[in-house]
């Protein structure tokens, strides 16, 4: 391997970002253009705690007990031996784990820990009061305002990387940025992966939808960390989704195990509609989630003790009517922040939130509810936000404009997140001895001084006079969001990467492409 | 004066909200159709505590400095005077108040009163835990998406007071609806107040604009709730902005003297637009607004102690490379919930927020401001939300559309209000022992009993498949907007309201029209 392929060390690659406040970054981002990136955000914000020690009290609980009772099925030998070694009950593939063990076994994870990214700099830490940004995950559509709704290709998948990858507030790559259904489903995951080590520098995911799949990812971040740093470090974060109620399958189980054991740092995320895949009542809805989770967690640690791992979760509401998903209403808000605790007292890192919307398109309902969901992600000070930015359509569909649009919200709760100040410029006691009663502040030595840097400038926030904004062509933010996207696309320069390592990798890919037919699943 | 028009008894108009779950309340609103209100929001989730003690000590500690040492000026000779009285040192018209008087005075601020409504069923308890949502107030414009922008007229404000008292969640009707710029300046807030009077049975403001236009909406009120009743009750509600920083007006002093003498209840709000009338520093944009509110609410108790006041705030950042104000930014979040509780700790009630923003329609930008804005009033638990629908070019235009949007996203959190329940029904334990792992919840007893309540249903939260929404016209959440109005309107139906009433009030308006010339002032 090259030398200048070498994996960063620990020390470049440990977190730079305490103690640099967002305003320092702010202030780089504008000095270097797109490209210059925000810092992990380091939330000082209190958290939004809408859930009272007694009702955690009552999650756990039940939590425990649906665990005893009901117990989870896992479609895997490898899980149900070791569940059964640790003093589960099996019948089947079912499990019933007594009350407590899972919890003790969430014990060895990590309460924090990083991903590396090929760039160190970019590489990010997931727990504590950190919040890492990263869009839309998964959707087999994308859309755009001038070709409309169409199935995703690799060409939209490289567009929605290169824009992930010069938009600041995403400080994570993501994983499946659409389904490039122009591949073969046995081979797609290598051109993915491959897209986001060739376009971007950030942490990326790798693919679940096969243990093969899951092995290939981490072949090629061995071709880009190196072997041994890969061992030691998690290069890789990967969406373990439970088949909610209760069941992990085998395909998930399956890529579970392998980045488990690779020290490879998974997501375990229930998936519940509520009404669907859990109940309606929302403390049932949390109790279950935990119950799932915590069995998740434990099934990584019994695979590797000290692996690490994510608490995720994806909860959502049914439109009752008509049984479809419902996105950005109150009682999922109320669950992620309740959620969020409940990871806490549990001491794992925690997944959850983002922009989500039933629209079809970036319209009012799109952006209300994406915000009404995203601003609870910060109250709950969610460690690893997917699905940011770019999510439409109940996740069926990848929104260029969205990506933009939705980017923009997240620079404003960085700033959000960075709580209020009481140090002696935010208090302004010079800028009252200046100005008296009466009289304005524009020119004041204090607002000179703080002008350029203390109030967030949205990119979609027009406070243009409305005749002016008429004259200019009565713009609607959906279109500015067109305009946007396509001008960072034109100005995209991929980062630096290794002349050699591309060679692995290509080499690599050729080898695994040229290894099987393609296939359809 | 008429039997009928006797004013509701103290037993009557007492606030019967508590104990009345929301639940129950939106079985009622479906019911009865638009008609039916939503009671009084009540809330129940923990508020969102962005300020440390400290910070908070910190800027009573500076409000009392200000107060002091650069003073307030109140171009009004009574208020003057009052204030000598009470110990301030006087120099002009400006007044220095020494530390602690003012927070002193404030303490004979009722902490929670009611304002009453002709329908005793509407009238609204302001302070404590409840939460009281009210239209937009004070726009020279209106805007719809058929007939573009344009001066408001008293059609439109008609038709607004229509469809604020037609929407549930709108517990109040506001005050100016809009401007009816064809009417005479020194004659319009007579059609205000009898428009609020005639076409709806909510809770209304009076006029501010002038002494006597204060006195003409107390006068009008007394021919409603009987001169005894409005003596001895808040029956108006009135906006006394504060000329920030640290002035007091002589057109809004005599309005506030008007209403306190008459023990009418007053919003006293500083207008704070950071970095022109307030300085940029977050901690200094709180500390000011403590001060003037503050000294006008200490001002109101001097007019006459236990005087109902409500302690506002209208605060918004500015686009510091425009100088245009910018709404539904971070910045004024967090000042919105760290103000609402330093008006907690003086124990008196709480106006902010609304639903906030720049955009000229109800596209992404408006949708998303607004709700960045409305969120965190509802985090700070504010008392009365005025500006909580309709709001459109910085407060510039009253919007047709986003009155309806904004409505449905007010509906959203008054869900989010009502918290997250951790009782029986919430733990949903009966539908665990009912479903077993892997099979799902949407036939179960316990999804039956809840579906038709629990879950909120979004007037503009289209869950349609996509291919769906296609054939029925793409519509997206504005277009939607244009046709809830408009059939809303189609269906509007006055409240009952006794005839002698109304021959009375007519006969009052056309005996002060006649008293004087039309003016432009």
């Amino acid at each position: 391997m090259d030398a200048k392929a070498r994996p960063p060390t620990e020390a470049q690659s440990r977190p730079r970002r305490r103690g640099r406040g967002g305003r320092a970054a702010r202030h780089e981002t504008e000095a270097k253009a797109t490209i210059a990136q925000a810092p992990v955000i380091l939330r000082r914000t209190p958290l939004w705690d809408v859930m009272s020690s007694e009702a955690c009290e009552i999650a756990e609980r039940n939590a425990d007990l649906l665990l005893q009772e009901n117990g989870i099925v896992m479609n895997d030998p490898d899980c149900q031996a070791l569940w059964k070694e640790a003093g589960a009950d099996l019948s089947g593939e079912l499990i019933r784990i007594p009350k407590g063990l899972a919890r003790d076994l969430c014990q060895s994870a990590p309460s924090q820990f990083i991903q590396h990214a090929r760039n160190p700099e970019r590489s990010v830490p997931l727990g504590g009061d950190h919040m890492v940004l990263a869009p839309v995950y998964g959707p087999p559509f994308v859309h755009d305002e001038e070709k409309g709704r169409r199935y995703g290709q690799i060409a939209d998948f490289e567009n929605l990387a290169k824009l992930t990858y010069m938009l600041p507030y995403f400080h994570h790559a993501g994983g499946t940025l659409c389904e490039p259904v122009d591949l073969p489903v046995n081979k797609r995951h290598l051109d993915m992966v491959r897209s986001h080590i060739v376009l971007s520098d950030k942490a990326f995911m790798g693919s679940v939808t096969s243990q093969q799949r899951a092995e290939d990812s981490i072949e090629m971040a061995r071709i880009v960390f190196g072997t041994d740093f890969v061992d030691q470090n998690a290069c890789l974060l990967s969406l373990i989704n439970i088949n909610s109620p209760l069941v992990l399958d085998a395909t998930m189980a399956g890529a579970m195990k392998v980045y488990a054991r690779a020290n490879q740092a998974t997501i375990v995320s229930p998936f519940i509609m509520a009404g669907a895949t859990g109940p309606v009542g929302p403390l049932g809805v949390v109790t279950q989630a935990l119950a799932e989770g915590m069995a998740a967690v434990a099934t990584v640690q019994l695979l590797r003790k000290g692996a690490p791992v994510i608490f995720g979760t994806f909860i959502s509401t049914l439109a009752m009517k008509t049984g479809a998903p419902a996105f950005g209403g109150p009682e999922s808000a109320l669950m992620t922040l309740a959620m969020a605790k409940l990871a806490r007292r549990l001491k794992v890192p925690y997944r959850a939130g983002g922009a989500y919307t039933s629209a079809k398109t970036l319209d009012a309902q799109a952006a209300a509810e994406s915000q009404n969901s995203a601003i609870m992600t910060f109250g709950a000070g969610v460690n690893f936000v997917l699905h940011a930015g770019g999510w439409l359509d109940g996740g069926l569909c990848s929104s260029y404009e969205k990506l933009v649009f939705d980017h923009d919200q997240l620079g404003k709760m960085t700033r959000l997140a960075e709580g209020l100040s009481a140090d002696t410029n935010s208090q302004a006691m010079d800028a009252f001895e200046e100005v008296p009663p009466g009289h304005h502040f524009l020119g004041s030595e204090h607002t000179k001084r703080n002008y350029a840097s203390i109030f967030y400038t949205p990119t979609f926030g027009d406070t243009s006079p409305y005749d002016q904004w008429r004259l200019e062509g009565e713009t609607r933010a959906t279109a500015k969001a067109t305009k946007v996207w396509k001008s960072l696309l034109a100005s995209y320069e991929p980062p630096p990467l290794d002349e050699g390592i591309r060679e692995h990798l290509d080499a690599f890919i050729a080898q695994r492409k040229a290894a099987e037919p393609d296939a359809l699943v």
